[in-house]
């Protein structure tokens, strides 16, 4: 099954305490399909300026990434820049250039709107239900948010919520939107809020899954050399929805392999910075990752 | 087996944002044996003043811990008093009067030195040391420790640590000691300092085991109402050592297995007062919540 996501699409100026790159391909959409790439065909519904050098893109197009909805606008593309200091955990933003992607306007190619998987990266909440006015009884719809939208239009992202199958959040995220503490009284509240699974990201300490009839907990993959976590979220996002599409099997086990597949792309994404090491793996990689992960947790 | 624990017997004073308590059974020793016991006989090495109200103390005869090591000396017992807030990750001390407990010097009853495992509890390197040189070749020793050792004498504590089995530190004193940023490396560097097995707790992310050749890693189990965290790590370690006793048995497996075991009786000391909920427990309430950890970790 195909999978769409509708998000950001970025060059990326990044420091670390171990490098830097300058307007590297970045943006929660090619994350997301670069990741999600590996399991299933993948539409892309984002906004570039004139100045995007496509070329850093062709890749994608070999990888069964549909670009049809990756809008060219006049003005120059949405630009990034941020540091991350010796803990990682911590980035500060030194610039934010919205450019084109101030006024991204989602539509969806008509041949898109009967994707049965869909993905409503982080943007404005208003955006994230325009899409799904525009698509035709999908199967699946995970949302991600940011605290930005939390903070400021809690009201528009809880009648987006209504509509969802899952959502994606942090741990600041999912106790700030309900006002919870604990965290797994937090994600239980979520899940009255419409998405009936909820997927709750920790970073270094994993993730879990708490939906009606399961919860699930999952460490994270060791990584030793943390070298760029920038888009680890949106890969984590591609890993899990490209598996559940992959399968077309939204059980509860196949969630728990899924969060899996995703923890274990996206641990691919943090050792390089970009895509880059996204382009380069294989999914005999990943596999053996996932057979890792189940090593390292069974008992 | 039976397990020896050196330790420290104190009445604590907690105030929890759901409640408080007075002069309860307290210290390292008996969260411990009342842990460890569960599963192996314990022997206890502590010290307590003149007031103590040894009935609060009764049940553990019951439950094959020893309690010939338990001195009691002219003075007060030991007194903590802290309080948590709502986030219970944080907690503030009160006060601490260190009365009997400033002049502990553990001596071993004769029939202790031959205990083949021994859990030096959070006490002063220079006296864990002085415990190690009255013990006859145990077959495992596991050490706990504090920042305020790490800061004031990192030299003594590596002394003992060179004759360690096993170490058990939170995720900030595994950075502390080896002035390492990524987890997962600092405590690796930490197997080269004596123990070759490091047990990393992260309280509600879980813990992970690093050994020359394992690396195993666990969510915490869910708890949804915390109620009062005191004496978690001391519970943790007597259900993983009083496992690993029970079996006589150093594996690999079966320090996995230990360290599920320590993680589901740490569960249900936090959702009470003092040591009360590890009064009222079974091994089938054990049992069941560790069948639980297998349930919500497998994929």
């Amino acid at each position: 099954m195909s999978v769409l996501v509708v998000g950001s699409a970025a060059l990326d100026s990044v420091k670390t305490p171990t490098g830097e790159v300058t307007d590297a391909l970045g943006g929660s959409a090619f994350y997301f399909a670069a990741a999600a790439s590996y399991f299933s065909p993948v539409k892309i519904v984002a906004v570039v300026g004139e100045d995007f050098p496509m070329g850093k893109i062709d890749f994608l197009k070999e990888r069964n990434v549909d670009l049809k909805g990756l809008e060219v606008a006049q003005g120059k593309t949405f630009r990034w820049s941020g540091i991350y200091h010796q803990d990682m955990n911590q980035r500060d933003t030194l610039s934010t250039e919205l450019n084109v992607f101030e006024s991204f306007s989602p539509k969806l190619p008509d041949e898109y709107r009967q994707t049965p998987y869909i993905f409503l990266a982080n943007i404005h909440p208003a955006l994230q239900l325009d899409v799904l006015n525009q698509v035709d009884n999908p199967r699946f719809v995970m949302l991600d948010t940011m605290n930005l939208w939390i903070d400021t239009d809690l009201e528009g992202l809880k009648k987006v919520m209504a509509k969802l199958d899952a959502i994606i959040l942090n741990d600041q995220e999912t106790r700030q939107i309900t006002g919870e503490n604990n965290l797994i009284k937090a994600a239980k509240e979520v899940t009255k809020l419409g998405p009936t699974t909820v997927i709750v990201k920790k970073g270094e300490h994993g993730a879990f899954i708490v939906s009606q009839d399961d919860f699930f907990a999952l460490p994270a993959f060791p990584i030793e050399n943390l070298f760029d976590p920038t888009g680890a979220g949106d890969s984590f996002a591609g890993g899990m929805i490209g598996c559940l599409a992959k399968q077309d099997n939204l059980s509860a086990d196949n969630f728990r392999r899924a969060l899996v597949y995703g923890t274990v792309t996206a641990s691919f994404t943090v050792e390089k910075f970009s895509i880059d090491r996204l382009r380069e793996i294989t999914m005999d990689d990943i596999e053996s990752r996932y057979q890792k992960m189940q090593d390292m947790t069974k008992f």
